[in-house]
């Protein structure tokens, strides 16, 4: 049988099921403002927006292998493709960009032009450390960490902090030998 | 200029932008597991999503009218008839059906068989007073607010405490004057 081939992201995006992005984009904010209120400090809403992301991305991960037809990727350089070029545009419907490799391949960014996550969204001065889309660099984490790629996940720029678009840093810390997420007896 | 008919929730949907429902459905579901962490009382949670939802609702109508090309309704039951057909389609990609009116119009319920926002969702024991989708009768106090209407929105089937569907009441408390939403000089 042929292999199959990896499907792009705007055919899967078409034949997925979806919800309203306004509506998402409002819950997202009503979920930062929550944490704002309850945590009261910008740098653990930080730290639990990334968490949250992180619990999410170890789920999301499995709809993103049904759904796509990626299979295992050779290196990282092709993992960090997909994520951008299928992923970002299997979910929010944007399609980001890879660059600044670094010369070992081990660490390169993720550029959003365009991030549904910050429509209507204005900072206010109070909150000027936040990096209000921190659940994405989790959810990548946590995604990655379920194909055995150990990463950290950084923002370098971003739009609402006067940045003219999103940068992700991805750094590879260690390929963790391949287990599988569930037991057999789970 | 003959007046614009207003538009089916399916041809609103298929023209707007969206995101991954699954997407959705787990960035929901970690703001349920949040408060839950934060709050520690089940019934503080189900207020905490109503009002997160209430506020979401009052600036999702703008995007509804926008949209939707529906203008004033004439009666309650014209509004909740368009909550259900064009609303649930529109922001949820699902259909609501409107039934179990009381005598004098102003009390109907909203039902759904389909709810994105509970799929892979079990409630575990600790859990059984939540109301998991309180958010969702927030939306529509929220929303019906803006358009005058002070409503009381109340889940009457579950289909997480074992009902068949989902079983929303809404209760028209009052028609109040129509205000603008904003004030000049904001």
């Amino acid at each position: 049988m042929a292999p199959v081939a990896p499907r792009s992201g705007d055919a899967i995006f078409a034949n997925i099921e979806r919800v309203n992005a306004e509506l998402f984009t409002l819950t997202y904010g009503a979920i930062v403002r929550q944490l704002l209120t309850d945590l009261e400090e910008v740098e653990e809403v930080n730290k639990q927006l990334e968490q949250m992301g992180y619990n999410i991305g170890i789920r999301l991960i499995d709809e993103f292998l049904a759904k796509s037809n990626v299979s295992r990727c050779v290196d990282f350089r092709e993992t960090a493709d997909v994520i951008a070029k299928v992923g970002f545009k299997m979910f929010l419907g944007v399609t980001a960009s890879v660059g600044n490799w670094d010369a070992e391949g081990t660490c390169c960014s993720i550029i959003l032009e365009d991030n549904p996550l910050v429509d209507f969204v204005e900072l206010p001065d109070t909150c000027q450390g936040l990096y209000y889309c921190n659940m994405l660099s989790g959810v990548i984490r946590g995604a990655l960490e379920m194909v055995s790629m150990k990463t950290e996940v950084t923002w370098i720029r971003d739009v609402l902090r006067g940045d003219d678009v999103f940068e992700l840093q991805v750094k590879l810390l260690k390929q963790v030998p391949e287990e599988y997420p569930y037991k057999d007896d789970e």
